[in-house]
């Protein structure tokens, strides 16, 4: 069976737990405290050199790391990733959105919030460029949404699974989501869709 | 004929440049001045909303960004990509290492350097640790390619051209290469290929 390390405070290992989930693959679940730092240890390293979660293991014993890597291995011949060549390049395009101009602000805000004592005077320091870069990104998707269910072909993808993750949890690294209707029903309709599990919703088998 | 909206001082745009002269597809050239701010223009944020180049408009109007989702949408069925579908996840594995884990500290360095200036105070404050983190980077690249001559099963792929556009100017950011001797040797490889183009070489028709 498929393992995947991944620790729940995480919206990156969130993508795969959700996507799993929607898929019906059943996986084992491994706890990696990052905050411990627990993704620093040779143990670990052994699996992802990189340091990060989520990264799973193959039944055959390969590797994989980086959640949107993951999510588009798994989606593949599914509904959750078209054939068509074009629909693909655009959910890789917010694929790549998400990690670059995404989540670097809108995940990192919430992860320091989480930090035992919060952000450190230098993190506090840079809150207002990472406020403004978030909001961006929250801008640009609010937009591209206003005539859409979801982000790609009008039909629910890895695109969406992808940004739903922290998106969905911005409040709580200090984004304030009424300024972003589109987005606020686009959230809602994410979370009609069967299959759909929360945050810190335990799944998976656990040791 | 397919434009692409670019920078010559880019290496995400050079990913871009080198893989179309790889496989030899003409487009025309339009430059975006990036510092002057013209990727802010309505102009441009009309072709790109998120502000950023590189971005292709194809022959009928439809438009695509983010380099690393360029790069996989033309190297479909090229040997740039192979159809092998642990291969393939383990190319995007790369791609999204480089936009999350590598870019963000060695391409920004680089361009700080590059700005009118320099980099100002708050950019100061923040090199010691964007040092760390580049470099952190370039050992996980280091330890891959120690048994290895390219990213991916041992063939040159779009992982290879992602990596190598912002790890062959690192030093432009002020990182040392001669502490990672595989980078240097995989360096020498991908520059000796068919088709090689250097980051400052033009390419593609100009108006």
């Amino acid at each position: 069976m498929l393992t995947l390390y991944d620790d729940m405070i995480s919206g990156n290992g969130y993508k795969v737990r959700l996507m799993l989930s929607q898929l019906r693959i059943p996986f084992r679940y491994v706890s990696v405290d990052v905050v411990a730092g627990e993704t620093r240890r040779p143990q670990f390293l052994a699996i992802n050199p990189n340091g990060q979660i989520p990264a799973i293991v193959l039944d055959d014993g390969r590797t994989l790391s980086q959640s949107n890597a993951i999510l588009l291995y798994f989606a593949e011949d599914t509904p959750l990733l078209p054939h068509d060549k074009f629909a693909r390049a655009e959910i890789n395009q917010w694929l790549f959105f998400e990690q670059y101009s995404h989540e670097p602000y809108i995940a990192v805000l919430r992860f320091w919030q989480h930090l035992p004592g919060g952000p450190d005077r230098a993190q506090q320091a840079r809150l207002p460029q990472m406020l403004d870069k978030g909001n961006a990104a929250l801008r640009v998707m609010n937009m591209h949404l206003g005539d859409k269910r979801f982000f790609v072909g009008d039909r629910y993808s890895i695109a969406d699974i992808a940004l739903y993750a922290y998106t969905h949890v911005a409040q709580e690294g200090g984004f304030d989501l009424r300024h972003f209707p589109h987005v606020r029903d686009w959230l809602a309709r994410v979370r009609e869709l069967p299959g759909h599990i929360a945050i810190d919703e335990a799944c998976g088998a656990r040791d």
